[in-house]
């Protein structure tokens, strides 16, 4: 990440001695102070309603206003979201922003959409997170014609509810473009079978949520189990390189990006470490500098011939 | 598993060199032979109607009869739901049937429920199934009073769905006697924060899948990771025990067992091997002998009183 200058908002009487510890000068880190912050509880409706001047208000503002390229933010969810979406705005043709995260699979990465932006979702929205999961992996991975599924329990229209039934008919309408591959069970998330899959915020967010768990479990039945003996203490050193290498790629809180929006808006988690924070960033400049804006405008183009709306 | 002895149902001509195969003597596994057969891909309904003399409606009917204890099928799950649900019957108080799992947790197991029979979800439903998972988990682990939680994307109910709401409600009304500690993420699955983990068919059998994912990916990694440099090689052979130990407790597909029917009823997942197979076979077992019936006829005993249905 070269030439990155970061805006900091927020109280600057805490900020400025965690600047200092990393010995990050002003002429890279800049901060503009504030005392009002949306607390990690608040209602996103009075976030909205009261939130202009907080911390989180002004780094969405900064974006706006061409200060930043990009915002990112460990706070409030639903605050972020209805911040960003009021000042940023959304593209033209789409609704409401999805979060959307790349998940490691076996072959390399799945986008994955939406992890909780919209808990209810009509087939509508759900053709809407296809044409943008489409767009962010092209832009992600220069991958042309990402495959993509539906996620379900089993892969059958004729047993699929009536929401998914439908999504499933109009992902399939040639005029999309989209490289449609039908209903997907979950181990298609993490079986690169297809390259991105499509949920809606409630289903996406459990999904996450449980493969997330399922790292740290096995994570830590690990550890415990290699240090058990002295010849599992000593085979861990031996293979403590790749082992470190399986841990970085799996141990790691991905950073969710908010697409749909006019400009890019970055949500990492509450509990975000230093790892996973330069992760988010890694992952949100990388966006940032990619032709996804052209990517999607493309895709949105086909949206609304293909009479969806 | 002692004393176990086997009735298998289906085509004698292709299990009976399979038995021979594996030394199983005719005291030991017994054969009742059909050629007829509920396809993979057969509607529940249709089965239902003319799957009489079919392998998997024998296998069923003869627990009915008192022939067998359990019955484990690995073939049509949608089938084999409706037909036990006919010819077993349901624990008088209940509606439906629920498919509930052993899932290993960073502190031993969690109960989780329902895997995929019930898509459509009301909070009644959500209510029997935490009834069904507390008698579980008090019958599999000797647990007094197990913590139990609802699946939701955060735990504070004023940002829940309706038909949430209203379960969470529903469940701490004191008279049912659970210990419900409220709504939860899908982290609390494997975190060891509660016992019993309730949602509906769909979330959990997307979360479901999508863990037994995540085991596979990682359990992959691992071996191509131990597999890349001499070195890592011989780390893998030292610490070989505690890796293998890992590898049995996770990357074993659990089996879901059908409760609150009157009788046992088991599945095994469609791609099952012998060691799935036979951990299906221990689980089943166990919750056979246990008091698992007891347990839930106090349960059952609760929910009346409670006024919910």
């Amino acid at each position: 990440m070269p030439h990155l200058r970061f805006l900091l908002h927020g109280d600057e009487q805490l900020i400025r001695p965690e600047l200092e510890r990393c010995g990050l000068r002003e002429a890279v880190a800049r901060v503009q102070h504030t005392d009002k912050r949306v607390l990690m509880d608040e209602k996103p409706g009075l976030a909205l309603r009261r939130g202009k001047g907080s911390s989180m208000w002004n780094a969405v503002d900064a974006v706006q206003q061409g200060e930043a390229d990009l915002v990112i933010s460990a706070g409030n969810s639903g605050a972020f979201m209805v911040i960003a979406r009021l000042l940023l705005g959304m593209r033209s043709g789409l609704d409401r922003p999805a979060l959307v995260s790349p998940i490691p699979s076996r072959t390399g990465f799945t986008t994955f959409l939406d992890l909780g932006a919209n808990i209810d979702c009509d087939a509508n929205r759900l053709v809407e997170f296809a044409v943008m999961g489409d767009a962010f992996h092209r832009a992600a991975y220069t991958v042309e014609n990402p495959r993509i599924g539906l996620l379900n329990v089993n892969t059958d229209p004729a047993k699929a509810g009536e929401v998914l039934k439908r999504a499933n008919e109009q992902l399939g309408n040639v005029a999309l473009g989209l490289n449609y591959r039908g209903l997907i069970a979950a181990s298609a998330i993490t079986s690169g079978e297809v390259d991105v899959v499509v949920t809606d915020g409630f289903t996406g967010n459990v999904a996450l949520k449980a493969m997330e768990g399922t790292v740290r479990m096995i994570g830590g039945s690990l550890r415990d189990a290699l240090s058990r003996s002295p010849a599992a203490v000593m085979g861990a050193l031996l293979a403590q390189r790749p082992l470190n290498r399986v841990k970085q790629r799996f141990n790691r809180a991905p950073a969710a990006l908010l697409v749909g929006l006019n400009r890019w808006a970055v949500k990492s988690h509450g509990a975000a470490n230093v790892g996973d924070f330069t992760m988010a960033l890694a992952t949100a400049t990388d966006m940032v500098t990619s032709n996804f804006g052209l990517e999607l405008d493309r895709s949105l183009a086909r949206l609304k011939p293909a009479a969806l709306h």
